[in-house]
């Protein structure tokens, strides 16, 4: 990360405070590397002092009341124009986010991530238009009133590394919703691809000036130190941080965030169990096994929601399913990793599974290559094995491995799901026909629904539509808190809302979402115990 | 607390463990105490030793799963019936209040508390069987829904001392939102109420028994030792802990319980601030002076709403209102404290205050009393003041004080407000037809109404209506998150549920909320972005 001092270096990279590019505070530089050839990419980028963390701070501390008085249509024109401007940039965007991350420039980053980006951004402004978002809830009796409104301090937004362009965090939906719902935010860049939030960043300050909202509404920096950031989530100023990241680093950011009386909403890992009931393996092993590698290997293994454990019972039809699989995750086909870290925590993944007793199926090896290359990997292990040390074989690893646990029988697998962590999706593979296998369904379905958030059936895990019906979250430690949606608008949007009552307040004192006319005729209230869209 | 060996006392009092009255396994003992005496009452109640945690956490993971799959109109037949057994004995039990908190029996306990207690329970059970707190949000397209549900583990209700009935652990919003979001609990009973509290859990058992509920849904045990309790939280039976009670307690709690991944809803400390603008008080100094005092002195004061932070300008108007109030904060008149534990919490608060360099207008003394007694008391400080250590004012203290805070002008009075702690409420008495009071609420109100969960005008903070647009919490340090409320039905379940999300599953194995038939045909559903009630 240090390549040498700040002073040697012209070129380095501002950084987006107080609603200009101003020159970092840095004495550190890094450079993001292309990792498919393993190269360093030349811009340089600045690791940020405490003073530029504090500058953003006291900038968010200073707008914060006018953000917060930003009426909805200001702030759904500036995601709307936001949205407008990085469809013109595009075409440099995506490049630079394939050169980052070497995720598919056509089939990923163009038609699948970037449209995606785009969906949640004017989704999110349609939402904050609509107010319904807000819950606006009135008793006419009592005159009491209460809806969703900011927070009143700013939310920091700590971006994951596996999708540059959706969850990135200065255009991703933890930004969408902590904007929706009125609040400055503080965006960390991840140090991976630092280029494509620059490009996006750039895009996102112009559309904060022509929609008019103060220039200091977002403020990004690529990077600072840990400590710093500990410094920086337990600043007066914040109100929430948003993470998603590794359980560890995670997990050192919650006590910190929590512990200094702020909200922490942290995307922490997930190894999203896939139960395949023996009716399910007599009918139909073979698209089955295709449809999981396939959605295992997705953006080459590194998605929260990859399917790494599986489940299944040891009979014939398991027995040849788990052959199947084998000759599959045996395939010579390989993308390539976002990155060294990403590449070693799986190499220490494969090794600690192998320590723990996992049987190698496929893969299990570094390809030698100058980017960054792993074999698909496949192990298996037997419920036993599992039962004795559940913990072993959760551990979440970004890169296309999976682990099928093989239980001796339904009995066993139903333990295996008593014994699973809080994920954010389970999925349940079943005959629809067979009584067998309706009839395990009816245990397993109440267990695994206590576990997770979302549970699939005959689907696999890795799509995340961006629907009000989605949940995206999950019991500990998927998440840190099972009521919370990171995908789906408007409900994203309530990780940074905190309900505001008003009590005994005359007509013109009233927001306009609690007044007795309906401020958009559309937007959707709950009055007196009914949802309408009347005026009261 | 440790009054002798349980070995030497033969009753003591056995704890709900398990579905039935178990003897404890205690070495302590202890008994309450009649404030108004000073003398301890005849009961012995045990403190329990670590194993009779452990009884309840292994029986709350017994029937987690049985709480969670029961249907709601059993949920509410529990919660009607427990109302109904608490009618019945709610002679004895008001009785056993007043003596255990030497609360006024006729115009609090019978008259007002506890019929507050069982409109609550009936409301929570209305809402049960009514099914809209579940938020059922139907994608019909791709096949997406989502409802909350139960959290997979047990609720620990810490109560708290200064409402016996309606926030009991047992009996109150905590106790009747966590069952009803399906699942199970365990109660901690406040110490200075044992047998208020005893009394309320023989009702309790056999309503669930009566309702066919499992026994073990919500066991009590009467106390426990701090560091008992710090297990208890931390144990993986556990999915959410309720607290009301003092800041030291709750944030230690706090630590404890999101350290270990749950989830913590503490209601902490709140000082209420009120603000006086110089026109209502040019208007009508008089009532409002006893408007303040009546609920100020309220409970005697020991009210988690309680108005202990008054704001008003050094003008002609404010002087004469101070010294009114005065006046009447220097009646002879003073009701029993709740505990020795209190009393002696307020007198540490005034001499701290009195360090602090706030003026003594009023009060300020114990009672010579058997029982627990203390001038009703008023502080007075200049905005200066304040504003050189604003921490130092704003401590919440149970009893009948408040400091009066006077700032030298409009703009002081802002910097006033820019400085608040995070607490339940605010309220500005202001003059509807002055204009200068107009423009200072203007400027006033969006700085309080980030800093507290409800905002009233012309009105007192003390009482909390149980309405559904309720909202009874506020941000940091007031609650531990600003989005959840304690009171209001049914906003408050949502603090005790997961978000469940069905993705791709087929009719017959959905819960009936998300099926194509409304269950009952009165619950609301948002299908495709529409409320409705109707089928899909």
């Amino acid at each position: 990360m240090n390549d040498g001092s700040y002073e040697n270096c012209q070129a380095v990279r501002p950084v987006l405070v107080g609603g200009a590019w101003q020159p970092a505070s840095s004495s550190e530089i890094f450079q993001a590397c292309n990792p498919a050839t393993g190269q360093k990419l030349p811009e340089i980028y600045p690791v940020s002092a405490w003073p530029d963390l504090e500058k953003t701070l006291l900038e968010s501390q200073r707008v914060c009341l006018e953000v917060a008085a930003t009426p909805p249509e200001k702030i759904a024109r500036f995601l709307n124009l936001y949205a407008d401007l990085l469809e013109k940039n595009q075409e440099a965007i995506t490049t630079m986010a394939h050169l980052e991350t070497a995720l598919p420039l056509k089939s990923r980053l163009r038609s699948t991530e970037f449209p995606r980006m785009i969906n949640q951004l004017r989704q999110a402004a349609a939402a904050v238009e609509e107010r319904s978002w807000c819950q606006a809830t009135i008793d006419t009796r009592l005159n009491i009133r209460s809806k969703y409104g900011p927070l009143g301090g700013a939310v920091v937004i700590f971006s994951p590394n596996n999708f540059p362009l959706a969850f990135n965090a200065v255009a991703g939906s933890d930004l969408a919703s902590a904007v929706a719902a009125g609040n400055p935010v503080i965006c960390k860049a991840h140090p991976a691809h630092p280029g494509t939030t620059r490009l996006m960043a750039e895009s996102l300050l112009e559309a904060l000036n022509r929609a008019g909202l103060p220039a200091s509404t977002v403020q990004m920096l690529y990077h600072f130190s840990l400590d710093d950031g500990f410094r920086l989530v337990s600043h007066q100023a914040v109100a929430a941080v948003a993470f998603t990241g590794s359980r560890a680093a995670g997990l050192k950011l919650k006590e910190v965030t929590e512990g200094s009386g702020k909200l922490f909403y942290g995307e922490l890992s997930s190894v999203n169990p896939v139960f395949f009931l023996p009716g399910i393996l007599k009918e139909k092993a073979g698209p089955v096994a295709l449809e999981l590698f396939s959605s295992c290997s997705l953006g080459c293994g590194q998605f929260c929601t990859k399917p790494g454990l599986i489940v299944l019972v040891n009979d014939e039809a398991g027995r040849r399913f788990l052959w199947r699989l084998q000759q599959i995750f045996n395939q010579p086909l390989a993308g390539y990793l976002l990155s060294q870290v990403v590449l070693e925590n799986l190499k220490n993944a494969v090794e600690k599974l192998k320590t723990a007793g996992a049987l190698l199926l496929a893969g299990g090896n570094q390809i030698p290559d100058c980017g960054f290359r792993f074999q698909t990997t496949l192990f298996a292990i037997s419920g036993e094995q599992f039962l004795k040390d559940p913990g072993a074989f959760q551990q979440e690893a970004f890169g296309t491995l999976a682990v099928a646990v093989v239980a001796q029988d339904v009995e066993e697998m139903l333990k295996i799901a008593e014994n699973l962590e809080g994920n954010l999706t389970a999925s349940i593979y079943s005959s629809h026909s067979d009584p067998q296998d309706e009839e395990i369904y009816r245990k397993l379905e109440p267990v695994l629904r206590l576990k997770v958030g979302r549970l699939l059936n005959d689907k696999m895990p890795t799509g995340v539509a961006v629907s009000p019906a989605m949940h995206h979250g999950g019991p500990f430690p998927a998440t840190g808190h099972p009521g919370f949606t990171s995908v789906g608008i408007p409900a994203a949007f309530l990780r940074f809302a905190a309900r505001h009552c008003y009590d005994n307040v005359s007509e013109d004192r009233l927001p306009e979402e609690l007044r007795a006319r309906n401020p958009n005729g559309r937007m959707w209230r709950l009055v007196d115990g009914h949802w309408t869209r009347s005026d009261l």
